[in-house]
């Protein structure tokens, strides 16, 4: 924080209700682990609730029915978490570092600047890009010809956009991430020649990348361009660091993928979707509204709304947690088969030495 | 497309053999779904012959023996979808953006420029470093020292490649990727400190990379220097984002490395191999000329030509199919264990007591 | 090498005791399958004894105590592939290539630069940076405000680094890496529109990144800075390309992440960990020392010091490689089952017909 707060001060900035003493001044959040006098944290799960005993920070801020021990300073709120955030982004608002266009910027022709753009040194945009007002752009940026960017967007070192896509307003890109990149595309061309009887030959990706409002995406990630249409990123979906998403795929809005997620090509997300860490998505598939796939799952088929798939190959979680749980009995399961045919036989003989 | 084209004019550079209104323009490109009248499409595979009767495409593009619905404008060819890539690249050809050397570029002593080279501001060219005529470097680039690039290449912002790698010619290298950063390679090195045993000492990487001729290279892509010779990537061979090439690996002719696939060193690929995204081989293997590893298989031991490996760990794709579709099935097989060993009890029992 | 050495002189350097001609000259080094005369290369591991029958080699580090054919001229040692890197290093030394700023340096103000530190041109450095003795950057490097990195550092073209981190000496990051963007932090905001009931609300990471002394980060890695308090990368830790490192986590001294490694949020590694190609690591675990993490396995829980852990789901090594083995026999068990099955009812009807 830049400066200490009054606790009461920022329950009146975060809707909440203060419980203690509101003159009390905190000048930095912390975990609730690991919070000393002077700072503010909060309860992010209820399960954390007899850890407020000892924690020997200045303010709480808690739900809003929860017991607390006395003497402790809280501030009630409806979403702890939510409140959270949005003291964090109050007291320790992002400050951009580049308000003017620098003189060693490399602009085109007709770019086009809205008011108090930002571009750093070295940055690169190209002809009839568009860049709307307040939008930050780093040095060692690109910006190919024809490009869109709303307003309030923040576009961090080594970004690089390739030209006609489109972000749209208040989009964060993170370092390295490279937008509108050709999608996978090759056909197999047969050749007269025995030695080299098939070639890969390109097929140009004419389509562009459409990033909707208030989407973040994580550094190094890549997200192609598509084939003819585009590729598009849904409103509030948040993307982590080195995910693939191939030509032609849409996701809806509020989707989360998170860190190396793999989508192939031409995929269809439904709204709030979730992909967790390192799952990979085959090409051509729907995934429905509010499905959630799990770590380093492999998606072969579509998916239906609100499910959970976990495991590769997928199941539905409930059937994947079962059935993945019985891998190490598998030696078990060998044993008893032997077993168990070698009793059945000599079973089979006596009784038909009996019969 | 530039300017509208007559479907007669298409067929004529395609090598096709047109049937139906010859003088009738089309003006875009269009997958069949979404084709409108004045669009060319094509029909990318047979399972899709149904559609025709319905497209509101101005043209299509087809195989040259299937049957077509009166009326409408086909082009027919041996192999639709290479007609298609090649009016794609005729009409909508990729347009360079840069003919000349910026005077914003950075280049050090020494370097040879062929005729046409292209080098946008920004971009650094170490000294030494040869360029091929009309290859095309984009702003943010970096060619190491000595480093030796054929004509015809198009490195996109963001590409970086370290000292004395060579590049073949027609090479394309998407935003971001690195080739010959150092390999992967330290020695465990023990010392006297009993707090410290062992530290891991870099084994310097004085190889380099090769890049033959007609490669393509994705985005966030890595491809590392060898650690006394070099790492190759063979002639024609595509490679999606952000895959992982270590050091001292060979790729054969037309290889396809699809997105987040994870070369570990010394790995020696045939011609035709096909790696599908997220799959990750172990060093020192040798993978035979046509094999296919598909999505998230993990490689652990040589693959013969020809095969077709799934899975992780690794099967024959058949027995793959059929092993890893049973793991839906464990839970059923536990009780059917816990079910059959419990009735064999009771006949060994009823057996003893009757015997 | 820059000049022919004599075998001599490089036992001398590498501490190791010579036997054959001393004054031998090699002038490069090779692999002992690919070496010639005039080369020196090394017994990488007692399985290649035989191989020493045949090299041609003219020089060979070699184990104390293993013995070689005659005539053969070997430099014995301790540990001959650490002898072998110490004389790569001393023989083929990395070579700086930028000793001062470039002119072309972009850089902010209150800038610290120690003696000797290099900047290549299009670096940009933020206000208040501090830069090492003898530290080099290369083109297309940034530094954000506040980054404090220490002496004999390198940072190849296209790292990022965020503001305020912080790298140690002798630190080494490859091209495109990206340390300290936003981890990925948002909280599900409720809101009062039932077409987005909830939106991801960021939560501002306010942490930084501490890289140790020693360490070497690979090509396109990321790592993400903390939310609260600082993601740290132990002393001598290697990190190879395409590895996600999530915010708050911390790994030990000495561990090695191999490559398309992914690290979720607030994991601690211990000293001595080793995690190989393609694993990932579920938030908010803890791995203790020495444990090994097996390719492409999938962490779900805390791993105890000195485990080996392979698979997804992951299993202690000896349990995994029997259970996993077992699943290319699953088609048979199912067999089994149900022959087994039949056979049982059978003799139940016997005996039930014979009782």
């Amino acid at each position: 924080m830049k400066s200490p707060q009054r606790l009461r001060d920022i329950a009146e900035l975060v809707g909440g209700r203060l419980s203690g003493d509101g003159e009390c001044k905190v000048s930095r959040f912390a975990s609730l682990e690991k919070a000393l006098p002077g700072d503010l944290t909060y309860l992010e799960s209820p399960k954390l609730l007899k850890e407020l005993a000892s924690t020997r920070a200045s303010g709480v801020i808690v739900d809003e029915d929860v017991a607390v021990p006395a003497g402790l300073n809280v501030i009630r709120v409806r979403q702890p978490s939510v409140a959270w955030a949005k003291a964090l982004a109050a007291l320790c608002p992002y400050e951009r570092l580049f308000h003017e266009v620098s003189p060693h910027a490399h602009l085109g022709t007709g770019v086009e600047l809205g008011a108090g753009v930002g571009i750093g040194p070295g940055a690169w945009i190209g002809d009839g890009a568009s860049i709307g007002a307040r939008t930050e752009i780093y040095p060692g940026v690109t910006v190919g010809p024809g490009v869109a960017i709303g307003e309030d967007c923040r576009l961090y070192p080594g970004v690089h956009i390739y030209r006609d896509c489109r972000l749209g307003r208040r989009v964060i890109v993170h370092g390295g991430a490279v937008i509108g990149a050709d999608g996978y595309g090759y056909v197999q061309e047969e050749t007269a020649d025995p030695a080299e009887p098939v070639v890969h030959r390109k097929v140009p990706q004419i389509g562009t990348v459409v990033i909707e409002d208030d989407v973040e995406i994580g550094a190094n990630t890549t997200i192609d361009r598509a084939a003819l249409e585009a590729t598009v990123i849904g409103l509030g979906t948040k993307i982590d660091n080195l995910v693939m998403v191939g030509h032609n795929c849409r996701t809806g809005r509020h989707c989360l993928l998170i860190a190396q997620v793999g989508l192939a090509g031409t995929i269809e997300l439904g709204d709030y979707v979730t992909i967790a860490g390192q799952a990979g998505l085959a090409g051509h598939l729907k995934v429905g509204d509010r499905a959630t796939i799990g770590a380093q799952t492999g998606i072969m088929s579509d998916v239906e709304p609100g499910q959970v798939m976990i495991g590769s190959p997928a199941l539905p979680a409930g059937l994947a947690r079962r059935a993945y749980a019985q891998i190490e009995h598998l030696p078990e399961f060998r044993r008893q088969l032997q077993e168990i045919r070698k009793r059945l036989a000599e079973l089979e003989e006596k009784i038909a030495a009996g019969g």
